[in-house]
């Protein structure tokens, strides 16, 4: 029997769904409603285009309605929006913007994807600033551009560091303009734990872009020329990107009686459905579990979406899906880094009451004797029992391969130390014979093992402090570069020789430049009877973890 | 209680094996016999010492003999050759080459890393020729540039289309030598699918290297300075690389009453012990299982050498080891792409009787909006059950990551359709939102559901022959530029409005140019009632698997 669907939004999950439909059912009547004028245009290529790094605009659009018409036989409607779902008797209402018209349309099966939308705060003078935007669709994108070509724009501004403040931030630099970067807490990139965001936010600044952290946006005067922040700084803008974060856009599916959970998204089973059977919900706009704890999250992110559509698809057609919790696997470029992670970071683990184990290694993305290695800093977050609950990479290369291979891992359920096992490609321009994942397999079975004792970086201070004997075991030069205050220089190769220097009666704490070096020295000295802790990642960690943004309010 | 450990080979294995005893035990006693100068070098480095892409000789010495006594307490003894093994009262005999002299060194645990030597034919005149080498050790690098440095090269022949081979190929034509490549079988990379490899073929001719295929070596004349191939062609030479493999290096032990196996390499335990019971063995010189039906094999390669050395030391400290079969994952640059693998290849499977699918995909490294997205070939080998069996790629971008995905999945016992759930990093510079690796999930769940029948490239000619109904539904220009002989064209979006052109009594067999339009074809006309069956991989893969090489034997 052939069914009657609707859906609304025809982006990354709307899309989708309404292709795989098709495919499996060429009965079906399949009508995708889209408010805007553009379906399955690639939203996530949008900053580039403002940064002339995509130069053709038609390549942003990934399906046209015609094409969809031709290939798939959908009946795609743009400048329609759905106004109001009625679950009772099985319609929407929707107004035709193009025509001024409204109508109702009849469903057997209703898709709901309609994404987020961009949270736009309440800020004093907000309201009469002209030169303030923000990107979400081809209609904003166009607005940017128009703005940029048709004014003479000399300083931009983005008001938030997640993804996409930083690739617009990258982006409007690119163009030449001077850029600013303005963030309310104390770093960007949210899924990034502090001391790894500030590998970014030494990045930023090399790069040119003034960065405000720990300040938030407060006040627009000047028409939107001036920006006041909280604490009193006012930066001049001739363009402002506001980008502090996505909300579902749910409030067509509230107003219609569909349940909402965390955030204002909406509650959907392992299939899909909300609380009207045959009412379904996918993408930005819906509430998933938590790979981790099986808590309630939305996650905002292309991947799942499109996976989502397709799997909606399916359920509508009868098949067997039972859709899992969600690990929010990302990544974004900022300028030569990327930044990529999977799963929780320290700081949701903390709040979340979580116990979990953390270590950083410092490490090349291939062989450092074939030319270009790349540095790859990475963190590997896992509990008692091995269970890996996050991980985090920064660096030029490799970054996204490492969390693609975690990220794996960690679904599939296998344990920190297992990745010690995962065989991998080696060949010296592409990774390494221990490679990076095998190593941070090896280090937290060291850990786990009680084969190591470490301390953290943010205990550094503390030690220093409380003049605990602390030991770098680099080589003298590294030593006189910067160290540790008040650790003692003993390198790695005289320890042997220079037991009798420490202390049998006091807890010692070794250091090298990442961990390795402090690693073995802490093997010698355990093994010949001290009690020594080594401090994971190294002066490195520690280091880039004091990094001072020049604009630290 | 302290131990006497004595370690035969110090590279990979070996080294490894010292370190990691060392970090367990500061009063073990650990000798390593290494019969050549050098230790602890980068194996894998050396032929892009020779191509001048590594300039700095000492970057390949990973460690030094100096380095592994202070840093390790080693006792490291160079140009020491193990001349034999006394299992019956613990000791070794060891010839030192510089003092010319034996003697005799006892042992509690003996761990063997002799590694692999390259095979050398018995090929009439090579023993006659000054300019044949063979790629293995420092030693061997040293001889390569001392003689490209003495002798007027300009012409340089490799033997074997390896990885080795490849590499030294490519470093020599990158040296400007007019470079040959000599290969016997039908293909390079034997790890490969021979329409894997095509595309491999394809960029060294693309190169400027001549490929011989099909075509061994016969004999050595003129002092080395002419080849004979096997049908007679002959051959000039400057510099000649044997290169047409490795055999474990196992004399030693086989002549010590160690029991070897598969290609004569070391049986071992999941504890790495032989059959006596504290003589270990490691690396290339052992025998494996296979992760896929668990047979023995033998896996030259640094990653398992390096995995292994760990292991062993943690055997003989008594810690928890019981290492699994092996997935032989592998890269290897050739000019621009990189070719990957993991698993077993079709032809293994088809020798063995292993029943499998196989499905190719061709896409892009990274979304196709974003400049610079290089073409990604895949390839997936699965179990009717969906048991990855595994897996290969080709391309510039990519390849190595989406094989270790791949692998990890594969060894943590994921099914093919559960790629397509993997959560992989997104953004336009590093991937697409749904991953090569989600799609060939899709496409191996879409082959077992049985929503799709494919046919294999292989069969594309027999079908021709056969005068099937085949339908190419890709557009009139594509079709113009080349299709499948006999083909009809029917362009997808037109499908619906020439589904009379189609006969109900007979197979119908659709094509585009990934296997992507034609899946969709596929699924129109089957939901219309229609046999129909799509070309996996679509004209691509066929006309690559097609392509003639210049000089196929
Ligand atoms: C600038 C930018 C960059 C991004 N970069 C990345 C990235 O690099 N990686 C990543 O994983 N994700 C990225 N994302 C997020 C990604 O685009 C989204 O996760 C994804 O598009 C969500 O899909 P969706 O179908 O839920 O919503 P969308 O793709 O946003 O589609 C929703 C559509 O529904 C329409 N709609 C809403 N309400 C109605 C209504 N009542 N009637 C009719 N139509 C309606 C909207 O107009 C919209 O077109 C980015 C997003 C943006 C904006
Ligand atoms: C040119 C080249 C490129 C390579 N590229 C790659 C690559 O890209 N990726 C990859 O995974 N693998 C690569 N490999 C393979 C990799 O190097 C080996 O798998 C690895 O080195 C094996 O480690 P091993 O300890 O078993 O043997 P080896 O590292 O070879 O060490 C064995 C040592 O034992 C010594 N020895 C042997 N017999 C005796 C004896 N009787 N007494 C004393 N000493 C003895 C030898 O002199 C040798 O130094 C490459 C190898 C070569 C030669
Ligand atoms: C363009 C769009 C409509 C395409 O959706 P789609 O048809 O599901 O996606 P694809 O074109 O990748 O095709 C995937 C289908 O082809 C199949 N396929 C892909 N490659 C194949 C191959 N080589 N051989 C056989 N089948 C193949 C897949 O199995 C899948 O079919 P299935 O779902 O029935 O299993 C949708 O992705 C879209 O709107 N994208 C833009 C919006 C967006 O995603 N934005 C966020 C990111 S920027
Ligand atoms: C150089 C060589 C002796 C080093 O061996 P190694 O000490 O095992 O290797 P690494 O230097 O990578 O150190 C690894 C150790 O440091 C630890 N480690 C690495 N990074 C660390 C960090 N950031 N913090 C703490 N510990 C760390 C690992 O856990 C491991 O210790 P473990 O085995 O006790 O768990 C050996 O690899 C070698 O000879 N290599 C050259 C030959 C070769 O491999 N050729 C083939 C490839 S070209």
């Amino acid at each position: 029997m052939s069914k009657k669907i609707l859906i609304i939004g025809g982006v990354a999950g709307g899309a989708t769904a309404a292709t795989r439909l098709r495919r499996l059912s060429e009965d079906d009547e399949i009508v995708i409603f889209e408010k805007g004028e553009y379906i399955s245009f690639a939203n996530c290529g949008l900053p580039y285009y403002v940064g002339n790094k995509i130069t053709d605009r038609d390549n942003l659009l990934v399906q046209t309605i015609p094409g969809m018409k031709d290939r798939f036989n959908l009946d795609v409607r743009n400048f329609s929006e759905v106004t109001s779902i009625d679950p009772k008797n099985n319609q929407v209402t929707v107004f035709d913007s193009k025509n001024n018209r409204e109508y109702q349309e009849s469903f057997d099966d209703l898709i709901i994807s309609t994404g987020a939308k961009v949270i736009v705060p309440n800020i004093p003078g907000l309201k009469y600033a002209k030169n303030v935007f923000t990107l979400r669709n081809m209609a904003n994108m166009d607005d940017i551009m128009s703005y940029l070509d048709n004014h003479s724009v000399k300083t931009a501004t983005v008001i938030g560091g997640g993804f996409v403040g930083l690739e617009m931030m990258e982006n409007l630099q690119r163009r030449g303009l001077k850029t600013q970067l303005v963030e309310q807490s104390n770093q960007v990139m949210p899924n990034l734990d502090f001391e790894m965001a500030q590998q970014l936010h030494q990045e930023i600044e090399k790069n040119g872009v003034e960065l405000y952290l720990n300040n938030g946006l407060k006040e627009v005067t000047a028409d939107g020329q001036k920006l006041v922040l909280h604490n009193g700084t006012e930066l001049s803008s001739d363009i402002t990107i506001l980008s502090i974060g996505v909300t579902p856009a749910s409030k067509l599916a509230q107003d219609s009686g569909i349940s909402l959970g965390i955030k204002n998204s909406i509650k959907v089973n392992q299939r899909f459905q909300t609380n009207f059977s045959n009412i379904y919900a996918i993408g930005d706009v819906i509430q998933t579990k938590n790979f981790i704890d099986n808590s309630d999250t939305n996650v905002p992110l292309a991947s799942p979406a499109n996976r989502q559509g397709r799997l909606v698809a399916d359920v509508i057609n009868d098949l067997d899906v039972d859709y899992g919790p969600v690990q929010a696997t990302s990544i974004a470029k900022v300028f030569g880094p990327a930044a990529a992670s999977t799963g929780m970071n320290e700081r949701t683990l903390k709040e979340k009451n979580i116990p979990y184990r953390a270590i950083h290694i410092h490490t090349a993305a291939h062989a450092t004797y074939y030319p270009d290695a790349q540095p790859l800093n990475l963190k590997l977050l896992f509990s008692d029992q091995g269970k890996i609950l996050g991980a985090q990479a920064v660096g030029n290369q490799g970054a996204d391969k490492r969390i693609d291979v975690i990220s794996t891992a960690m679904k599939l359920n296998a344990t920190a130390p297992q990745l010690a096992e995962l065989e991998l490609t080696y060949a010296p321009p592409f990774g390494v014979a221990k490679d990076p994942i095998n190593v941070l397999g090896y280090v937290a079975q060291n850990v786990l093992d009680g084969e190591v004792k470490t301390a953290d970086w943010s205990k550094v201070d503390q030690l220093v402090a409380d003049k605990a004997f602390i030991v770098d075991v680099r080589d003298d030069d590294e030593y006189a570069a910067g160290h540790v205050e008040n650790s003692h220089l003993i390198p790695l190769n005289q320890i042997r020789d220079r037991l009798s220097e420490f202390p049998k009666d006091q807890p010692i704490y070794t250091y090298c430049k990442v961990g390795l070096r402090g690693y073995t020295a802490s093997r010698i000295l355990k093994n010949n009877g001290y009690d020594v802790t080594n401090i994971d990642g190294g002066f490195t960690t520690y280091y880039i973890a004091k990094y001072e943004p020049r604009h630290n309010a």
